[in-house]
């Protein structure tokens, strides 16, 4: 087994067999971040961009220390100091930056469809780090990876999704992959935010208490207060009178359940605080987990490109193998 | 002798030990930035995280070249980028990154004890640098190991302050450590920057001339335009008339009085420019001692923080020992 | 031959062997970004600050990567994050730098003779990226570097610029090298952005037809809309039916011309898209040869500065020496 693409521009179309190789190569990275030293030479002498259209502290961050652990140099670009400002294009931003030959770019877009748009057009692997309303692959990746390090697999689980569904890439990605691996998935919100053409991906309902009940998962999404205005629902207050997360929707769900929330959260209005900050939270490890599969995800992707670009081979193959012994046995 | 703190908040409950042992640790780092190839292993595999919200050039920059000098990875984040214009709190975004594992965190923040907040609930090293009005070691140190370094001492030295002692937190750490360190300390600026309570810390006075008199040391802090408005006093213009250092003022002073601006100055505000510029004024010292502090500071914190946190020890000895045998010596 | 100046602030005074000696410096580097393993150690060590007071990615990205891939630490600082929101003067702001003990100094600023302001006042390699309408002294050699790749000579050809020569500071520093070189300029745009005085340069015409026929080379230079309401010309829409380089324009030029733009493009306004991303363009080319023009300036200033400044050799030779063997045989 082996990760054939050339780019990670979403889950949708990923087979069950590429899901759990890219899981399984992000759980052989996790301990290099639990070294006193949390460095490897593995993408020595490679340089990643991340050009983020949309702010974000978490996700760059993450794919910057996902690079860095790896030996990578690490080049962030934003909008706000990007060509984007003088009028440039996305496309010939792209290019640029493909002419100075980095080996990755990592790209957030408020357009759905970005990445996929520059991986037709230019030479270089592209990591979909956000496109509008479309895909988070990462973010979905490290939640399943959360989610199957707490219940050992993620088949016949069943996954409660709360929150503004239709727009949410995390929810999006997340339901994509979680099908193709045999969970089953509720989406659960506003009705206005649950058009009738979800039902094709899974049970919807607007109550909350009967959407969590029994559910192995709950993953909550951020609502996004900054793009409020759409009217999807009254006001806030109303939102979470009847979406927030309390312990007592959580009593209904199994006494296993685990919670999840990629973050920043709103707290009191889409998950309580005793909820985000209790036993069943898994947040925080889900924030460790993002470090893992962003450096799985360079790591396949860069030394793929390397395979198929390039027949110089100055990299001592011991450099360039996957860190843990456990990954090789899986993979072989 | 040994650094025995998890984090540095401030100077405030340092002994005087331990202040000593942090101007020898960073005196001992001080040729490496002389060198021609300006990097040590010492901190290779830690990552360092700045965190800052208020801008600042100087201490960030200051920062982040000691811990690459060190060979540490070094993220920068910043309010205007950070999830904090998404409504998080500043402890979830401290959580966040912990989860990421870096080695220590640096904070600026404009709420008094921020950094102190965190530190009680975070599992990372927490270095203050600048909270509201409160402290802002790295600062304070600095300034020390330059007057060290000119006076050979630091006890029995007069140190005149001048300027807004009520809102200094440079002033502050400077006064908690000079006197820790036998240093009297003299408190210069407008009646209503100088209220009563002050005196507990030193002699004060509004007479600029008397103030310096015979000082082996002036120290004048930068008054702070942007945050005017208070009304502490009539105008920059009256200030300027009243406590501006300038040659004239300098000359009441000890004949080997030394100069200290924390920068950026406000030429013929605080300082005259034949001041700042001029034979007696160490500025420039102030600056380049800032990294050896900061490096010394980072070294003491994250490899502390290792050895009470792992057993693993993947680097070598040889790798995370002090610089310069000095230190060895002295600290033996 | 070597390069002897202290710091590259122009080209306007520049020899014809000194520019031959960067450019062949330039080509020598090239190869590094063409490796799996695009690093070489070469400034280890060393730290490399930009400073820039006019946004710009290219050019910033450019001399990042540059740096990265020659191992030295990069520390990026910008107006909007810089001391001069706080009134600090340019020159405070660069002595307090060189206080860090960068190895150069990167400047961008909106002011002509920016640059050389600082090179006369603090003891650190300055690099001119950009001042006011002066100079960009590694934008041109990269330019010329992109044109002596593709002719296999610069003395002979002739150079058709078109656009706002008067204030371009990008088509000043290629006049000067391109002039020294012997090649021919040909300066062409609207009669009140062709000042008599620039007749001194070269032939200078406001028919673009006429100013192209048998060009070798054509440069577009940029419209700087963010700069418009200086009313040189009515509107865009008029300037670009004039200037606008179409595939009809083009046609009147040698066979064999090849056609370069500095970036961001304009599309549409002074250059077609046809144009841009037809057979002639040698624009992405240009960026490339951005890396290996700012690799070997950087390679050039921050060596000499070692021999100058340092008797201390802790490294070892091989790690100093140029890339590749032919620079060698060229220098010898």
């Amino acid at each position: 087994m082996s990760f054939s693409h050339r780019h990670l521009l979403g889950l949708e179309n990923l087979s069950r067999d590429e899901l759990t190789f890219l899981l399984d190569t992000a759980a052989s990275f996790k301990e290099i971040s639990e070294r006193d030293i949390k460095k490897v030479p593995t993408l020595r002498g490679k340089t990643v961009v991340s050009l983020f259209y949309e702010a974000s502290t978490r996700t760059r961050t993450s794919f910057e220390i996902a690079a860095k652990r790896m030996s990578a140099d690490f080049i962030s670009l934003s909008s706000s100091t990007s060509s984007a400002t003088k009028g440039e294009t996305l496309l010939d931003t792209a290019r640029n930056l493909a002419a100075m030959r980095p080996d990755a770019i990592i790209l957030r877009h408020s357009a759905s469809g970005a990445p996929h748009f520059l991986a037709a057009r230019i030479d270089c692997p592209i990591v979909n780090a956000g496109d509008g309303s479309h895909e988070h692959p990462t973010q979905a990746l490290l939640d399943l990876l959360t989610i199957r390090e707490r219940k050992g697999r993620l088949e016949g689980l069943t996954v409660a999704i709360v929150g503004d569904i239709l727009h949410s890439r995390v929810a999006r990605s997340n339901i994509f992959a979680l099908r193709t691996l045999g969970a089953t998935v509720r989406l659960i919100g506003p009705p206005t935010l649950l058009p009738p053409e979800l039902k094709a991906w899974g049970e919807t309902t607007s109550d909350l208490h009967e959407g969590v009940r029994d559910a192995d998962v709950i993953m909550m999404l951020r609502l996004q207060l900054e793009r409020q205005g759409k009217n999807f629902f009254p006001t806030v207050d109303e939102y979470s009178r009847y979406f927030c997360l309390t312990q007592r929707a959580v009593a209904g769900a199994s006494p296993e359940v685990i919670i999840l929330h990629p973050g920043p959260m709103n707290r009191g209005v889409e998950i309580a605080s005793d909820v985000a900050d209790g036993p069943d939270s898994v947040i925080m490890g889900q924030v460790t987990n993002g470090i893992a599969v962003r450096m799985a995800v360079l790591f396949l992707l860069v030394n793929r490109a390397k395979v198929h670009s390039s027949s110089e081979a100055e990299a001592p193959v011991a450099e360039t193998r996957p860190p843990a012994a456990r990954l090789r046995r899986r993979a072989g």
